[in-house]
C-alpha cells in the first residue's frame, strides 16, 4: 500500500472519530462535507487510498468505513492490542486530562504515571500506579510502555525526553510548548495552545494565498 | 508566493518555537536535525518554501530565520496586530491552561471566557471578563473575537460551535473528541490527547511502510 500523505491521515483519523459518532447506517461524501466543511472531492480522495471502494455511488457503510481506517492504521480495532500509555506530569492540567476520561473506549490505555513532586504522588488517586520521575526510564522500559503524554512543567521537559528516548518511547502527545529533541523515528504530536494557534493563523494565511 | 504543504507549515512553525529558545547567533541545519529529528534536507527544502536563500551553506541567522517565518505566516512579528481570543469552558482544563500563562509573549490574546456555571464565572479570578454561555455568540462579535479555545464538554460543544460559527470566528482550538461541523473556511485544530494518539499511532504506521 501507497504512504498516505499526512493531511489526509489526519482528515481519516477525523472522519473515524466522526463515523463513531454516527446513528444512521449509510453517508454519503455529501453528508460528510456537511459535517465537516472539507469538500466531497477532497473526501472521496482521501478514502481512496484505503484502497476502499465500496459506497462510492450511493453513501458508504458507516461502520465498514470507521473499520477499514482502523485497520489502515492499527487503531481501536477488536483484533489490536493494547498499546501501554503513561502520563508524565500530574499537575493541573495532567490531573485535568485524566478526570476527563480521555481515552474512552480505546486501545490506548494508561498504565503509569510520573510526576517529580513525590507529595503529590502519595495524595492522589488513580486507577493506575504512580511513580516519581526518578523512575521513569525504568519503568517505562518494564512495563512495555510505548506512548507518552507529556503534561510535566516547561524546564523539566527536556530532561523528561531523553528518558523518554532512552526507554525506547515510539510516540509522545507534547502538551508543553517546548520543541522536543528526538531520534526522527519517535513520533511527537504537538498539542499545546500556543502552537495549535499558530498552526490556525498560519493556515488562514496559507489559504489566502490560494 | 506558492501555497505552503500543511506538513511544511507544521514543521516551520515548530521551527520558529525551537528557533526563539537557541541562545546562539547562527544555526545549521544539521544542528536542527539534531533538535528536531527531521532530516537536514527537510529542513533546508521547508525553509526554501519561504524564499530565504541566506545561510544555506554557513548557518541561517538564528534570529533572521525567526522573523521570516513569522512575517511568512504574519505570527508575532512587531508589526502584526493583536488577535483576540477567547476561552469556551472554564472547568479544570480551562482553568489548568489559564494557569500555565499558555499564550505568553505572543500576538493572541484572551480577551474574553465563557462558561455555562453561572457560579463558576461569578468566582473565578481573571484578567479578562467572563460571561455565561448565552452570551457567546453576541460578545464575540461584538469584541471581534477570531479565535477560539474549547475546553467546554463534549455534550455542549456542537451548540457552541454553531454560536461561534455564526459570529464569524476564524479558527477553533478543540481540547474535545468531538469532531466540528465549521464551514470549510473556518480553521480547526484538534488537540484532544486521544486524537493526538490516534495520530501518532497512524505516523507510526504509515512510516513502517515507507
Amino acid at each position: 500500500m501507497k504512504t498516505i500523505p499526512e493531511p489526509t491521515q489526519r482528515r481519516l483519523i477525523q472522519l473515524k472519530q466522526l463515523l463513531s459518532q454516527q446513528t444512521s447506517e449509510k453517508i454519503t461524501s455529501k453528508d460528510l462535507e456537511n459535517l465537516t466543511g472539507w469538500s466531497s472531492s477532497l473526501i472521496r480522495r482521501d478514502i481512496s487510498f484505503l484502497n476502499y471502494r465500496k459506497g462510492v455511488s450511493n453513501g458508504y457503510s458507516v461502520k465498514e468505513l470507521q473499520q477499514v481506517i482502523c485497520s489502515c492504521f492499527k487503531i481501536e480495532s477488536e483484533n489490536t492490542k493494547i498499546e501501554n500509555c503513561c502520563i508524565v506530569g500530574l499537575g493541573r492540567l495532567g490531573t485535568a486530562i485524566l478526570e476527563d476520561d480521555f481515552l474512552g473506549q480505546n486501545r490506548f490505555k494508561i498504565v503509569a504515571g510520573f510526576d517529580s513532586n513525590v507529595n503529590r504522588i502519595e495524595i492522589l488517586k488513580t486507577s493506575f500506579p504512580l511513580y516519581p520521575l526518578s523512575h521513569l526510564s525504568k519503568v517505562v522500559s518494564k512495563m512495555n510502555i510505548k506512548f507518552a503524554v507529556l503534561t510535566a512543567r516547561d524546564e523539566e521537559i527536556q530532561k523528561i525526553v531523553r528518558e523518554l528516548v532512552s526507554a525506547k518511547i515510539s510516540g509522545i502527545v507534547n502538551y508543553s510548548k517546548e520543541v522536543l529533541s528526538v531520534p526522527s523515528d519517535i513520533i511527537v504530536e504537538n498539542i499545546s495552545p500556543i502552537i495549535a494557534l499558530m498552526n490556525i493563523s498560519a493556515s488562514v494565511v496559507n489559504k489566502n494565498k490560494e
